[in-house]
């Protein structure tokens, strides 16, 4: 092996090394990204609940903004190496065949959040019912693609 | 029953039916606070690594207190009416017996998260140490007494 193809080797190694040493075991890092993907839809439904109120509640729609910004990201450290062969979860095989598209919708909804998040601080109903629609197409674009019924 | 008897009544069933309202079930409720409590233990776990390591990553603990202190506060809206009868949980039944003290303790860890993502941000490692003790014992106290083991 040449010197360059062992330092690609190696830096690819450090790429990914964070990724596995984030979780114990994989079985870990699994039940982590359920937390937050549960985390995150029960926050959605109540943003939509609040919508679809005649009197949306602006200050818990922010509180729900502001939790799923701070959770959005933590499913994307738990598809590392082995989560792929935990059972009991409904990420499809594509996630680990397509990681860059998996990663393009990803970074995609946590965008979409952002918005979403900073809607929600302005207090205009129409800007967050417009801002929740990206969002929730967001979810839905990884959903049907590498979610399992 | 006199007319004061039945406002307060309905008071306090004002003050409980919010908690009611959160989820539409109980298996949700019990499914959303094991969700916080997951991601919460996972965040302590990385700030411990990284406290236990001759060089500390700052920003490492730093995300993690940071997502401490978003979700620290989501299990407490869980515990509602019906949360208790649900199997696979660990929380003892002293939960509902003793609500304002479980009350206590879960607002003590909030102050606690808070302190350590104020020594976080400060990036004093000393300090983030002691605060990152205390949070833990806050954590401890609560599951002593009111968690399964």
């Amino acid at each position: 092996m040449s010197f360059v193809r062992l330092a690609c080797a190696a830096a690819a190694l450090a790429v990914s090394l964070p990724a596995l040493a984030q979780y114990a075991k994989p079985e870990d890092a699994v039940k982590n990204r359920k937390a937050a993907y549960t985390i995150m839809g029960t926050q959605m439904g109540r943003i939509n609940a609040q919508l679809k109120s005649p009197t949306p509640n602006v200050a818990a729609i922010q509180a729900a903004t502001g939790t799923l910004a701070a959770v959005d990201h933590l499913p994307f450290d738990a598809f590392g190496p082995g989560t792929d062969m935990v059972s009991d979860t409904r990420a499809k095989p594509e996630i680990w065949q397509q990681q860059a598209k998996f990663k393009e919708l990803g970074d995609k909804m946590i965008i979409e959040v952002d918005k979403l998040n900073a809607a929600a601080k302005s207090g205009d109903i129409k800007a967050i019912q417009a801002a929740f629609g990206e969002t929730g197409k967001s979810c839905k674009a990884c959903h049907d693609q590498f979610r399992k019924d």
